[in-house]
């Protein structure tokens, strides 16, 4: 007699359901279950969702934003502000700037950022084409948003330089105090960087 | 100018991940990103074990446990002991009891239990397959092991009685002391059991 495990297709059901981010053999598990035990069309719908998404989404050829087409919602968007021009890390970045509201120009997703520890360089990042749609596009202002860590410090430190010779205003987004933080509960590097970067009242 | 959103197949996306079990807003856009950011065939596998699981996986004729053919595994399995049936309320009970390997006997899963509030009567469950297995097989011991809450004890007495007439030994599983659990954290109503159901030492 052997002890029962589920069936193979099952347990191959589970060990996919575990390479997605933030699963483990749990939560795996009862998707699974749950899947298998439906008797309407859901888990067939969630399957089509995976295929349809992963087969009709691909970047933005200008931007680097999820899209359907070949350019993205917010490049074909008559209504932006087509003079700032917003760089950041990943296209993710893009939508968590969307949702602020706080700005209403054009993207640029470089898809990642400088790293010579994880063999990532000029050449791995989308640099080439910032550098040719500056040139051809003209922004009056080009926004760095990446990262406050050291490698999101160094590739705006390498951007500034490479577009210095534009005549461009590039300005970075402010560090400081994150909002609902006290003094007391803020690192040292936060609290020499608000302090260095505090503006007139 | 629109604030941009995610393109409608990833929208689509993550509204369908949001239908699995412990699956909120966050992980489902957590996945459904990393599933579209892919550059391998990852996503697509997870689609498709999904799809074949859903399309081969049944419900074994006999036990009710999943099964990739008419018959499970354990039903097929000549070195279990037919003299004992255990009988379960969800196939996924199986599974747990299968892996204390506390027991070697055969199956039977009702695929829930008597809930007159959720119109779930007798009727509803696989009670009268139960009642042919017994008349044909006819085992030694019948071992309820269902839920020790309301209806898993409603379910138990109706079961017994159903089946008093078959002049087979009826048990039920023991109902105490959880493992680890000291008596000033049991519950009023564990310990009236466990104290009901001492056993001689």
């Amino acid at each position: 007699m052997q002890r029962a495990e589920y069936p193979t297709l099952v347990q191959e059901l589970i060990r996919q359901l575990r390479r997605m981010p933030g699963v483990g053999p749990r939560s795996a598990e009862r998707m699974a279950l749950w899947m298998i035990q439906q008797k309407d069309a859901r888990a067939g719908e969630i399957a089509g969702a995976i295929t349809h998404a992963v087969a009709g989404i691909r970047s933005c050829v200008l931007c680097g934003f999820f899209s359907e087409t070949d350019r993205c919602a917010i490049c074909s968007d008559p209504g932006r502000d087509t003079e700032s021009l917003c760089v950041v890390e990943q296209p993710t970045d893009i939508l968590s700037l969307e949702r602020t509201a706080a700005f209403r120009g054009l993207y640029h997703a470089l898809g990642g950022r400088l790293s010579p520890l994880d063999h990532v360089g000029p050449e791995n990042l989308r640099i080439d084409a910032l550098v040719q749609r500056v040139k051809s596009e003209r922004p009056k202002e080009i926004i760095l948003a990446l990262g406050a860590d050291v490698e999101g410090e160094a590739t705006a430190s390498y951007l500034a330089e490479m577009l210095a010779s534009e005549g461009i205003r590039i300005t970075r987004i402010a560090q400081g105090l994150p909002a609902g933080v006290s003094l007391e509960n803020a690192d040292e590097l936060t609290l020499t960087r608000a302090f260095t970067g505090r503006t007139d009242v």
